[in-house]
């Protein structure tokens, strides 16, 4: 039932051993594989399977909740404030131990800044008023009746990615550089719904979104955005919402920075002009090399990056590999990503996996033979407003980098990096982070 | 910035409240409710916002496994076996308690017939021989190297809904009767790929399956499946699988009754002829009412039911509600879903959430105002194979049903209910569980 593949599909596409995406079409793989080393080890008769102990034993108990195996517990979020301490508490999603698009809920990158709050949801409010004909009041109960939405959507931090703004390349794993951003599907009421019964003054424009929590995060949020895709959220991956994601309520800004999209939401104020609370004036302000400020910025730029293989892991050998990552843009639907294997020299059409949503993960994938020699691994990605991520040269020439290499990646001021990421391999398969 | 509606939008679409899903484009609902109460409560002013408790102290702290909220703790499965007696544990998904399509992997459903194995992945290998060239052994860290695709998709054993074929309805809710069907972003290797690379006897027609629990369940699947859209899966949701799930490695088969998706595979022999293996001789060979056994039937038909409301909820107030639902079919894709307030007098069409993706969960929903007078909800899915979920009475005519009520819902032999369920409200706003 094998069928003969087209040897063509053998040819590289790009330097340094970039194979055609067409090979991961069925019976591509063993051709490639045929090539050069095989992913198999053959021989299944020189290897009798025995039987393990786990075949032989009752198991553990099935529970209310699903457990985790032990053997995975590495793949968890890496924290900057552990015993939290009176400041903020990062956590880092594990991309280069996850596959596929969505983040688990316990693995969802967070930041909160006074700690994670316990809201009773039976007297949690919501009110929406300011600018409108009826203030309204809203209960959990009461949102939990008006129509819900679901969609796939990233969330990402501003600061996602500062160690990148180092003129020399920080070495760190994908974790620690790429972690504070995820992908989960969300289920709310459309803000739009709410927005329409209160009735809004026409002369409105803005809207004042306060959080719940001890820190009372506030934010301006333009109208415009209220009513295209905003989403009152009260689910994450099926279930409620996680207490350190908002719980029980939060404001969805699909592609928006993470920190406008506020959790424990209690307020909504319509108003006329954007309030310059302390996050706008100063965290998502920062300076440009032509000493104007970043401001008003909102939306996380078309990305991507490798997740495998990444900066920790290493080739045992030569031969086949598959190249995967993510891409997602906050201003639409990824449309193309291209790979190189060379340091961008000559590149190549990643396989892009469908379906793509928009402002969504998507996962991208390259078939590749390694030859044994160094090379230097990056990816772009291009959305379908015809946003490209920009090279690391066009980048640094508009936002600037700091003067010199730092060694804690959590302390960069600069926000919404998008540019590229590459991990130089040498001769022994070891992987390094490197700006190409 | 409101627009005007359309008055006719307020229309009946069907019978008994039933509201045409356009109302859910932007501004629909506020007339919807304008129409008749409220969904919001009015009056922000007389009700000063309160500062609350968790607003005014540092709250708890992140960690690196997130944790769910406690206000939450009955969002779980429920257990038939919770002491892990030596013999089968279910664990069934709250489908009542959640929305939107994804299930979380700690509230997937799960059978297990001797508990959890504790399988290390450092020693679990893969064999597949038989009729084939080359019989390979995979290590897990080989089968890692191969390439990967991502795939959202139901998993649905063949016994969920047992309950269904008694002969007057079981009242319970929905976790009990339809708790065993969950949906995952699952991501691993195509089958195919590495069938293609052991060579495989055109002859052989069939492969047995192979898992390394005690219970070592195993299973005959067409070859024709295994090269369409089988996949060795290793991921959920994101991250890898799951122990009650099959880690360190499971089969999936699309759309196919969920015990012949073998968790913790290790053997994969190639075939000539199906080996009428227990489950395939006993378990999944009920017999129909012309004597005939119901074998081989593989595909979990199209099939949808109503989670809210449903069963043990309660409609406090006439007024504005939305029905929602889920719906799937292991042939393809959910083109339409209707859905009845008057048990099946008249119907009208429910808005569909996108993407709808082939054999994976797709929710719908339908804006309704019930009148406070007695209603039955219930709803009807088509995939794209034009497959319709059958009334009540076509099914019993061809599938029959027990003859005596049954108190215990997980006791049936029956196998592949796909037919309607329907929830009868009555003028106090009580759900019941009604055959219409």
């Amino acid at each position: 039932m094998t069928k003969k593949n087209d040897i063509t599909a053998l040819d590289e596409v790009a330097g340094n051993g970039l194979l055609s995406r067409r090979l991961l079409l069925r019976g591509g793989v063993a051709m490639a594989g045929a090539a050069s080393t095989l992913v198999a080890t053959h021989g299944a008769s020189a290897e009798p399977l025995k039987e393990p102990e786990w075949s032989r034993y009752q198991g553990t108990t099935v529970e209310a909740m699903g457990r985790r195996t032990k053997h995975e517990k590495d793949t968890a979020r890496i924290l900057t404030n552990p015993k939290g301490e009176p400041r903020t508490q990062h956590a880092r999603t594990p991309h280069h131990l996850l596959n596929g698009q969505i983040t688990p809920n316990h693995l969802h990158f967070t930041i909160l800044h006074n700690g994670i709050p316990d809201i009773d949801p039976e007297q949690h409010k919501l009110v929406i008023h300011g600018m409108v004909k009826q203030p309204i009041v809203l209960s959990m109960d009461r949102l939990m009746r008006y129509p819900m939405v679901t969609r796939q959507t990233f969330i990402e931090c501003g600061g996602n990615s500062a160690a990148l703004f180092s003129n020399e390349p920080v070495q760190a794993n994908l974790q620690s550089l790429h972690g504070l951003v995820s992908n989960a599907e969300w289920t709310g009421v459309p803000l739009s719904a709410v927005l329409d019964e209160v009735g809004i003054d026409p002369k409105a424009k803005w809207m004042l979104v306060e959080g719940a929590d001890t820190a009372a995060i506030t934010r301006s949020v333009p109208l415009k955005k209220a009513l295209d895709d905003a989403i009152l959220v009260l689910f994450q991956n099926g279930e409620r919402l996680m207490a350190e994601q908002g719980y029980p309520v939060r404001l969805l800004l699909p592609g928006w920075e993470g920190n406008m999209n506020i959790k424990y939401v209690r307020r909504i104020k319509i108003v006329d002009q954007p309030a310059l609370t302390y996050y706008e004036a100063r965290n998502y302000s920062p300076l440009l090399p032509d000493a104007k400020a970043y401001r008003f910025f909102f939306v996380n730029e078309v990305k991507s990056f490798i997740t495998h293989p990444s900066f920790g892991m290493k080739l045992n050998e030569p031969g086949y590999y598959e190249i995967s990552g993510i891409a997602y843009s906050g201003a639409g639907r990824i449309e193309r990503v291209q790979v190189t294997a060379d340091g961008g020299r000559t590149w190549a059409d990643a396989a892009v996996q469908g379906p793509t949503m928009h402002k969504a993960f998507t996962r991208f994938t390259i078939p590749w033979r390694w030859n044994g020699q160094p090379a230097v691994l990056s990816s772009r990605a291009v959305d379908d407003g015809g946003n490209i991520q920009p090279t690391r040269d066009e980048f640094v020439r508009e936002r600037g980098v700091t003067q010199k290499p730092v060694t804690n990646p959590f302390g960069f001021p600069n926000q919404h990096y998008n540019s590229l990421t590459s991990w130089g391999i040498n001769a022994k398969g070891e992987i390094s982070h490197v700006y190409a």
